[in-house]
């Protein structure tokens, strides 16, 4: 690496969490000696940090880390912008801007490593009854006793979506000795999976799971298809996580099989109305576990980690990952 | 296979699980073509199931499954013994008879499997703060709330004690994107950790990680050993988890460096007296998850897995696993 090819970046940040995301970066950058040049000067500076708009000189913005509906409203103004990475994975408002002289990039790559994360924090707390032990723990008179555990190794994960946040899961399971089966709307061959199931054989899929999750986005087929034939099909041992989409779930079906001892838990991250009604009785049902769609949810850190990864990329001249076409929209 | 090569096995179950191993053992039996001989019939009979030595034919045994302290009590009876498969890791009780005209096998093989799926129930449980979600859920009014997390990928897993049950975490800790230090006794590079401290520098092992699990045995040299140098070199963000023996802790090291903030949570299960005293003042800190020494605990669907592994080879005529040798003694 010679320091003479180096570009330097002078940041912009512009987002809810602009503070978070320096805070991040400005730690991470002190760890790592790539951000520094030859010359021993630092190659990313941070210039504006702001969660106002108002506050940034947008004349001024040359690479920009920003919150997309945030950026939209002064992006035509930011005629030196090279750069922006922005910090979600979509980016309808800037895409809806005529500008696109610059290198946008999305929030990707981090989705499947926070997933598998989520996915096994629930399996394995369950495999190994944590909450029976926590009750244990804080009783009046505390309990030394053993609980009851149903080992994840030689178990069946099936995983329904298997996209690229799906295909993480894979390695994981296949280290803690789990063989894993998947659902997709074309049944192709999925390497590290078993078998693939395709829809129509949606039984099929469920019998030969010991827990399922789903990822499966929000898609016209995909409503309600976790169902009466779904759930039954499952084993009195089964975990089931939904965090794909609420759309996916018939939620009666689902509680209906939870009371007969169809499937033993659930942990449910996403719903059809979001943030979940405090009513609904998902809330108090002892065998589910509710968390407020937060499974692959980012954080500063996540975007700082995207952000430098890309800067690397920028800094010695290469082409940038996660970039978005202008022309075909995503 | 042919089944006229096949032995059959005629099995006697003597131990204070007998009825839950046998349970385990006819599901599983039931589920593997393997058991059933050319001719349609099984290759394993339950024969004799009992938790009492008055209740077993001693002259009968021909192949035993048996807790080892009840064993050496009816072995020198068993003339016709060819196998004794033991429920425990240790065979002493066996080992001390005159008896060894028999194959002898232990229960291995299954404790770092099982060990992995509990420091990582416990890892990711912290990483997603499972613990604050549950809370949220249970609320008087439930709360849709995002908790703070620290997720694994990207952090350091230091592991004291790196014989097959540490080793037995390395895959799984990289599945994760986490890398591996270790502390042994000689400091021998390991397959899969990046560095591997010796006692003389346990700080340093303390600095390089992130989350640290204990599994070191109890020998004199381990006694005390993580006390204020190391529990001092950890991080805030640091998970502690012991599950070797209570004797490397320094209890009141441990307790002042949670007080003080310079780790964030620890997960015990093992204490120089178990069962932990209720008095302990383990059991109600709010930064100490207690387990009952069940970390590696094998359960009757283990005993059967071992058992079945080894069957399968004997029903085939081949070497078994986990064998003693009588006359080292181990």
């Amino acid at each position: 690496m010679t320091a003479r090819s180096s570009k330097v970046i002078e940041l912009t940040i512009l987002s809810d969490e602009a503070n978070d995301i320096a805070d991040a970066l400005q730690e991470k950058i002190a760890e790592n000696d790539s951000f520094i040049g030859a010359d021993g000067r630092p190659l990313i500076t941070l210039k504006q940090i702001s969660t106002r708009l108002e506050d940034v000189n947008a004349q001024a913005v040359t690479v920009m880390l920003a919150d997309p509906d945030l950026a939209s409203r002064i992006i035509n103004n930011c005629t030196a912008l090279t750069w922006c990475q922005s910090t979600w994975a979509g980016n309808a408002p800037l895409l809806s801007e005529n500008k696109n002289d610059y290198t946008l990039t999305g929030l990707k790559g981090i989705f499947g490593k926070l997933m598998r994360e989520y996915v096994f924090a629930y399996l394995l707390g369950h495999a190994r009854n944590t909450r029976a032990f926590e009750k244990n723990q804080r009783a009046a008179q505390p309990k030394w006793e053993a609980s009851k555990r149903v080992p994840l190794n030689g178990q069946t994960l099936g995983i329904a979506g298997l996209g690229s946040i799906g295909q993480a899961l894979i390695p994981v399971a296949h280290a803690f000795g789990m063989q894993v089966v998947g659902l997709t709307k074309n049944g192709k061959e999925v390497e590290g999976a078993n078998a693939v199931y395709t829809p129509d054989n949606i039984e099929g899929f469920a019998s030969a799971c010991d827990h399922v999750v789903n990822l499966m986005p929000d898609t016209p087929t995909t409503q309600n298809m976790l169902s009466h034939r779904f759930f039954n099909a499952l084993k009195p041992h089964s975990v089931f996580i939904n965090a794909g989409r609420g759309s996916a779930v018939d939620d009666d079906a689902l509680l209906q099989a939870l009371n007969s001892g169809e499937l033993a838990h659930a942990v449910l991250d996403v719903f059809r109305h979001e943030p979940l009604d405090p009513d609904h009785p998902f809330w108090k049902h002892p065998n589910i576990s509710v968390t407020a769609h937060t499974a692959a949810e980012s954080q500063p850190s996540d975007v700082a980690d995207v952000f430098l990864e890309n800067a690397l990329r920028y800094i010695k001249g290469e082409p940038l990952k996660y970039q978005f076409d202008f022309e075909k929209g995503y």
